[in-house]
């Protein structure tokens, strides 16, 4: 895993982006940080009401989205532009609304052009609410984007 | 499967569910219907601009979503009200935004309190862009949303 001191997604309001968009204002405006101790990237979020599905909690649509989002980030630090494949999420207990909360990510592997990543969603008490696994496919950004403009 | 004519998901204002719940102005507002011919469930959506990922295209965190809701619709078939245990989406095609599509649900097997589903997003031509499997663990609605209520 190649190293950097620090990489911070900076707000960008052309990125439309429902999880780190600084131009969506419907958008969970996640900012991640790199953590140098577990070599992946950490966010620091809370939850307001429209994110709810039991009541009073997370969606678990929603716990998927920031779990994705989470892994995704993992993949700049190979400078590789990669899109979701697979996801699986395990719920392993409920994901409170407006409480501090933490979601943390870090690469599994690497093979070819496929990246193997993994996210965790904790409490301010370090316990694990949700874990991801999730791969990623590298793509050329220019040519797979230009293909989705014209669509 | 027990066969109902017609299982609709009318708008309730009291229900803030992301996904589902007409109280939440910030939701997707998916309304299901009972599909006699497969015994599940469907809806048609659009997706607008707010729900972006990769440029032009739906969020995958937000395709993870619709794909849980629908699963989760499946469960009151049985007449219980289950929580997500665990999903797992293979995204395969960009799933785009302002286009008509539509998602579908499904039983697979129950086993006890478990219930997998099944379900599925499809284009217009009929296209499927992602699918999902889903573990779905009936609970006691009172008990645990007394409890959840408490925290």
């Amino acid at each position: 895993m190649p190293k950097k001191a620090h990489v911070f997604h900076t707000p960008d309001p052309k990125n439309h982006c429902f999880g780190c968009g600084a131009g969506n204002r419907s958008g969970l405006h996640l900012k991640f940080a790199f953590d140098e101790a577990s070599g992946g990237f950490v966010c620091n979020f809370r939850l307001g009401k429209r994110f709810t599905g039991p009541p009073g909690h997370c969606h678990g649509g929603i716990i998927a989205l920031i779990l994705d989002e989470a892994m995704g980030k993992v993949n700049s630090l190979r400078k590789v532009v990669a899109l979701t494949s697979e996801i699986t999420v395990n719920y392993l207990k409920p994901v409170p609304l407006n409480q501090s909360l933490r979601v943390q990510s870090r690469e599994i592997r690497v093979e070819g052009r496929r990246h193997f990543n993994q996210a965790e969603i904790l409490n301010q008490e370090g316990i694990v609410l949700a874990r991801s696994h999730g791969t990623f496919v590298a793509i050329d950004p220019n040519r797979v984007f230009a293909k989705l403009a014209e669509k």
